[in-house]
């Protein structure tokens, strides 16, 4: 599959928006589905929807098979060890949450301290300040450097011999800074502390290998990976999952359930409780297929060659603040940025009347927002269906509103 | 819309399986989708996709719209008094296990009393048997009458000034009886106990009015009403959902969120962490549609007048056991039997080699099972598109499946 006329499998971006071609920059809130995605969830409503695990009929049996098939996939994808490792959830955030509930809440006692960042997403941040004040955890920020990125020396220093838990997010969906996490979950190992890797950011834009990362768990959605809304995963070690209790008690999680006390299933199904995501699920392993099909490696590549030529142009406009790392190699293709006297809401309102697509806000992340001095910044995040040209649309675009709003400015 | 022709509106319907036209009857596990739900996806992901609440752009507000429009919709079907009391959820069983974590995990306490019955679901049995363990609180079971409905003299005498919660389903996906919520709960509310309503197998087969029946919490999944999977729904009154706490932390559930503390949004959003399952809902809003435009009355009356042609022709076959009320007016349209000398499993498996699709086992209901005194059973479930015809198929499938086993069990 080559990558110049990748735009013609995904129906949604051939579109017009208010007159231009779509531009779509807001792929870090989510990504647009190819085509055969599409047509897979198709296939399934009209050939083979049945509830999976429950039925000997033949439809039963075909969604079993390929609700399990996408586990296989998933598991193939990241290069867990065993299917027994990927538990299906409704996104990154259920998966973290499943986490701070079933492994911090049980696990950590008062005055174990948890350490994260301060460009965590809400969703991997507030999990664990809540799951802290309720057993008496001691929440821990591990210090950003200047340019948004993370300095070894200091995870050493935040960690001490209480540190039991840590979080971090691989990919920041605002500053677009990687972050080093075989480093940081080597030292975390070395002290005892287990890891958690928000991988939303990451997952579907380099190739991501938990075993290469040895990172106890690992989070992400299928949604920001061209799958359907509504469909997660969350990778732990067997070893830990096997410890940890379900939090959603339903059908087919169980082995054996009496009138005043039950037991489980075994890896993955006890977290899984209620009929399955099957749609989501299935839909994800098509994603995943056609993922490596184009191959992680020439979506990283692109990405990054469209990151560079974008923060290139980016810095040739007068009054743009630019944030996050200059280093092609410390960062993927998220670019957040301000431009003096033009609102980021006015500037996404700007573009969004010549068809492109960008956010603007604080981007579920408050505390990073504080960080930076700002109330709220735009961003442009790229995925492998944009090009050059998308690029120079959004600095044409930013360049008409300069001027629009410093005339507005003037009056 | 006509019922006779209701059919041809689900492509899935009209495949042959093993050489015979499928007769689905697994209706109360999974229910199938019309060709306008599944559109309604393909729109959606070919035309708007995008993260609602998220951006600014043309597709974002789209997605938003579609989104909250959806709950608008729901809010109609049921007649709650607020969309601000609608939340979306993966599915009853996450609907259910909310309830359990943020209502009665919060409120009740030590000595506190909850009632259930014994015919229900393991999603509206397990999440309050493990709650009450881990508060103190005490989970007692009304019994039910022997031909499987409840007597209210029973729930009243089951009633202490300690109740404080009662959980009952609507309709049992096993016997098929419909509860006398209505009854149930001015019981309940004369006490001072909170009603939480099973809905999964009612609210697409019959008018569920959530202001008539005066229920304080009502649970129902998509799938089961001919939306896509991973979606459902949790009704809560308002004053009682305002004062529970978010269960799940992340994006967009939030007003503020600093480094050690945060504070929520407003209902229905407080519940809704992460990125909404925006094409489930959407999906979902449709089956709503094509459910309103055929009518839940004339859905009841052609589901009764299933399940009394399935019942006569049933109970005309020998050796056959059929579990549940005989009364039409207490009763919806599942029915669970057993044949004298074949194992359901087998039956259901003979049954599928003539294109029926039946269910065998525990119907996650192994308190009921052991109620009943058996290990599992054979179901056959209804919906809207089922015709006669089919049933008929059923009893001579059922019938040769009889001759089948009683000649294999003579040799």
């Amino acid at each position: 599959m080559n990558l110049n006329e990748i735009k013609t499998y995904f129906p949604i971006l051939t579109q017009s928006v208010n007159g231009h071609p779509l531009v779509y920059l807001d792929n870090a809130a989510t990504s647009q589905k190819p085509k055969v995605v599409i047509d897979t969830l198709e296939a399934y409503y009209q050939t083979y929807n049945a509830n999976p695990h429950r039925g000997v009929h033949t439809l039963g049996v075909k969604a079993t098979d390929a609700y399990e098939a996408a586990r296989e996939k998933v598991k193939t994808f990241i290069n867990a060890k065993e299917t027994a490792e990927i538990i299906f959830t409704r996104g990154t955030t259920s998966s973290l949450n499943l986490v701070a509930q079933s492994y911090v809440g049980q696990f950590l006692k008062e005055g174990d301290e948890i350490l994260i960042t301060q460009m965590e997403h809400h969703s991997n941040l507030i999990p664990w300040q809540q799951a802290a004040k309720k057993i008496g955890a001691i929440l821990k920020y591990i210090p950003l450097s200047p340019n948004g990125t993370i300095d070894l020396d200091n995870v050493k220093e935040s960690m001490t011999a209480n540190t039991k838990f840590i979080s971090i997010t691989h990919v920041s969906n605002v500053l677009g800074t990687i972050n080093p996490i075989n480093e940081i979950v080597k030292l975390a190992h070395k002290q005892g502390a287990v890891v958690c890797v928000d991988a939303a950011q990451s997952v579907s834009h380099f190739k991501v290998d938990v075993q290469d990362l040895a990172c106890d768990f690992l989070a992400f959605s299928g949604h920001k990976m061209m799958g359907p809304t509504g469909i997660g995963v969350l990778y732990g070690k067997k070893q830990i999952l096997e410890h940890m209790p379900p939090i959603e008690y339903g059908g087919e999680m169980i082995d054996f359930v009496g009138l005043y006390d039950s037991t489980w299933k075994e890896l993955p199904w006890k977290f899984e409780g209620g009929t399955p995501i099957v749609a989501g699920a299935i839909g994800l392993g098509t994603a995943i297929d056609f993922l490596e099909q184009i191959g992680l490696e020439t979506i990283r590549l692109h990405e990054k060659k469209l990151a560079n030529f974008a923060l290139e142009q980016l810095s040739a406009i007068k009054g743009i603040s630019i944030y996050g790392p200059k280093n092609p190699e410390q960062r993927g293709g998220v670019i957040t940025f301000n431009i003096d006297n033009v609102h980021p809401h006015d500037l996404a309102t700007f573009l969004d009347q010549e068809g492109i697509a960008i956010r603007a806000g604080h981007h579920c992340c408050q505390p990073l927002m504080k960080w930076l001095n700002v109330s709220a910044t735009a961003r442009a995040s790229f995925y492998l269906y944009n090009t050059e040209e998308d690029i120079e649309f959004l600095i044409n675009g930013i360049k008409k509103a300069k001027v629009y709003f410093e005339d507005a400015f003037a009056i």
